[in-house]
């Protein structure tokens, strides 16, 4: 196995197939590329009807999307977010510190839109069919469901950045959470003036991506 | 907001953008319908290859990916699910006893392949960029690339089948994980006859897709 650009490099696939791949690769996580530009109705209601088309456990469906345009609430959380880089960064020393400061690690306020993505352990409950035994069955499924966004995003040439320098008693509080509804993320949503070809941590040298085989194994570990 | 079948619908959208909803709109979650044929060698790659081209906090990559064809692991794998069937079928009382007695919930000797999806926590730490302030961010990680596998799946013409009724001791125990690996996933992957038009939990009646309109919240909870 190689790993490298599979499916998106016009070897023989169906045209659909290859435009499938194709959107996985452009996937960015963003930071410095969002223009401001408003999202159209029609196109936002597709992304978040991708997300919400994600299969989750038992169909409990426990997702919930608050989208945060106001410009007070989004600096709000921009500053919480600015002391939590400065947490991070004063746990690094030496060439990770100096990288560090490179790097920009959120877009709140460049983009048109923040989308809280929620967990709400209690729907359906007590019984979730495919919970019993793995307590955070629903909150995997929540991740389905921001991968489908992220995804259409792409598709549909936008931007999505995930911010997760936060503490999630700070953003329940500021979006008015009720008790036992968990912030699972806050992505940064917005047309975008391009996607880079390259992850920003790899292209600052922050880590590399690892070949696929050394992440496949055969029948055990 | 109705969030009926959007962009799969022939509205007006590219012919790329329409196939790529309309990839997201077949994913099932399949039990009954896996023949047994094996997979191609290129599509396994291309599909796992997907998989691994997520996007992951602080690049950390915390996943692999245990292929398990191995008939006698597969069926200690299917008792052990069996048994936690009856664990959670013993909660239940009278129309969810008897709705929950005819759905199947796994498909592990019928599909050709389980693929086990792991997170390891230590990848890249203890400087994970993004981490520090949510200790589950690098689970979520690994969710991505499990829809990312998914989605590249149903693309291929596959069906998947993630299967939640174990204990994730015994699974760590029956690959042989190493301390501190843990199983994320098991994923029935292979051929099918087709993938149902309906989620065989809303089939069967046991819960109903919620409208895309009471999951959107604007500004606040």
């Amino acid at each position: 196995m190689t790993g490298t650009d599979l499916g998106a490099n016009g070897t023989g696939l169906a045209p659909e197939l290859e435009a499938f791949y194709r959107v996985l690769q452009r996937r960015r996580d963003v930071r410095g590329e969002f223009t401001g530009e408003p999202i159209g109705a029609d196109m936002l209601e597709r992304v978040l009807g991708a997300a919400h088309s994600a299969p989750s456990v038992g169909l409990s469906q426990p997702w919930d999307f608050v989208l945060v345009r106001d410009r007070e609430t989004r600096e709000r959380f921009q500053e919480h977010v600015s002391g939590e880089r400065k947490v991070f960064a004063d746990t690094l020393t030496g060439d990770q510190a100096k990288l560090f400061s490179k790097i920009k690690i959120e877009g709140i306020l460049e983009s048109s839109l923040g989308v809280v993505v929620t967990y709400d352990p209690s729907r359906g409950s007590p019984a979730v069919l495919g919970r019993h035994a793995i307590a955070d069955a629903g909150l995997y499924s929540v991740c389905l469901a921001i991968q489908n966004l992220w995804l259409a995003a792409t598709a549909e040439g936008l931007g999505v950045g995930w911010v997760s320098f936060y503490r999630e008693e700070f953003l329940a509080s500021l979006l008015g959470l009720p008790e036992g509804i968990r912030p699972v993320a806050w992505l940064c949503l917005g047309s975008v003036s391009e996607l880079a070809t390259t992850p920003d941590l790899e292209r600052h040298g922050w880590r590399r991506r690892r070949p696929l085989a050394d992440a496949v194994r055969h029948e055990h570990w």
